[in-house]
């Protein structure tokens, strides 16, 4: 496919760790797979669309240590375009440590490191890429570079994809600068409430489409004046670790694919969901003929 | 110092999270300092005694794997001879993930990685590298190799230091080989009810000393028909990894230093409450002028 999508935003370095259990505080507890991999909202997302066929470019901030040359390598191995990420000497990158518990259905404790590298500046972006893009994504992280580039990608016509993922600085310019807000649970009820009252809020800023997405209860989009619900997958997951991520990558898809909103949800829903078969936030990511197959066979919750 | 130890044991690469609190399940935790460093019994007790300008050589099993690459240049880089580590291609190494919460005053989780790698083999050891050691430190792990050491040192007249951390395959051989027992009080409980109790039955098989460490209620000795207990140092801890280990090379010190049981003990009781005022199993062994200064002018608990 020929199409370029560019993202702005954190990455990560992830530890996994599957245990059997989440442990009491002062005790041992054995890991039965030790995975690692990177990770960061926009930085998966993007990986999923390389995986797909999409030239992609990540533009972002790591230290010089090993979490940082992990990550560009990560991004390199997957044919996504690095050379906006820039490398900063000292600080720290971001790094998690995610236990995974198989007792609970795999839900997740992260333990994370917040980076202590600067971030990336807005002078640092490269305007000529953005406009020359199909899509831009951010996650709201890197608040001023964010803007400059959402700004960047206005003027050019270049539609603009929001990650929505925690209230902060700068949220409020970005949903206002977005033609497609995709937020989490979480966001939705930090900043309404809940998701459908996030959703009207989200009309006042006039997107094309807004999606709240809600784990294994699916989401819910309010488009065209309307509003549907969509019915997650029903996959055996093992760790939902960067399903967001997927979910983001398969949206985007969707719309340069020229699928309807509906299709595009629904393919975002099926590309998330089998994501989740398989522990880390990468590994799992699958092909495209797996996600229509899931789509075309596949059993709603 | 013209002294030389051999050690025996397992190695470990420790990711150490310093957290204000221990987290519930499904939460996300900030780690205030992420320290990472080699770890394991026998390692962190020979990288003790390296501190103190001893000789030390180091047996035992990596896989070829970054956490076997850095335990094996951790080891390097404090000048451990690390010919008698021997690498596996394949297989992990063993790695561990430990949080420390300072609400609860350092309490530790450990999520650990078993190691895949097979366990060094008998015949893997060099009998000359023992035999022209002045003390062989056990940790009780791959047992095979271990009792070869063992048998290999009594024959030669070496003395042997047991590090009894877990009752094991393997204990009961160790144990009658031993001259030294520095148990945990874990291994106390579970293998004869408490300390007081343990240093009873290991008597049994006549050691020249045997010592119960007890954390910060220090430790209690039985040696030359006597027993006697060695209160700990009060020091402002934050971190409590790897002091069991500093504490077993602080006893070798004392030892091959002529020191008499009572001032060994103590002096290992120093080493180790230094070692906790930094975080990871490392980076805080002190010298040999600020443990003989706590020793002096030091409170005990």
């Amino acid at each position: 496919m020929n199409k370029t999508i560019t993202g702005l935003g954190q990455a990560s370095y992830d530890y996994i760790a599957i245990t059997d259990s989440y442990p009491p505080e002062d005790t041992k507890q054995e890991i039965l797979e030790w995975t690692e991999c990177g990770g960061g909202p926009v930085a998966t997302a993007l990986v999923s669309l390389s995986r797909l066929g999409v030239k992609t470019r990540f533009m972002g901030r790591v230290s010089n240590d090993r979490s940082g040359r992990l990550i560009r390598a990560g991004l390199r191995h997957e044919g996504v375009d690095t050379r906006g990420l820039k490398t900063l000497k000292g600080g720290k990158s971001q790094t998690a440590f995610i236990v995974v518990s198989q007792k609970t259905g795999g839900k997740r404790t992260i333990f994370w490191q917040r980076p202590t590298v600067a971030p990336l500046g807005p002078d640092e972006i490269s305007a000529a890429k953005i406009k020359t893009s199909d899509m831009l994504l951010l996650d709201g992280l890197m608040k001023e570079a964010s803007i400059r580039a959402a700004c960047t990608a206005k003027e050019a016509g270049v539609p603009v994809v929001f990650d929505a993922g925690t209230v902060r600085d700068g949220t409020l310019e970005l949903l206002g600068l977005s033609d497609y807000i995709v937020a989490s649970e979480k966001f939705a009820r930090s900043f309404a409430g809940g998701p459908k009252k996030a959703l009207k809020k989200f009309r006042s800023f006039n997107p094309k489409a807004a999606t709240v997405t809600l784990g294994a209860k699916g989401s819910v989009t309010s488009a065209g004046g309307g509003t549907f619900a969509t019915p997650a997958f029903k996959v055996a997951a093992v760790d939902t670790t960067g399903a967001g991520d997927v979910f983001h990558g398969g949206y985007i898809y969707g719309l340069i694919s020229g699928f309807d909103i509906r299709r595009t949800v629904e393919f975002a829903s099926a590309f998330a969901a089998l994501k989740c078969l398989k522990p880390g936030g990468r590994d799992g990511i699958p092909t495209l003929g797996e996600t229509l197959k899931l789509m075309k066979d596949g059993k709603k919750r």
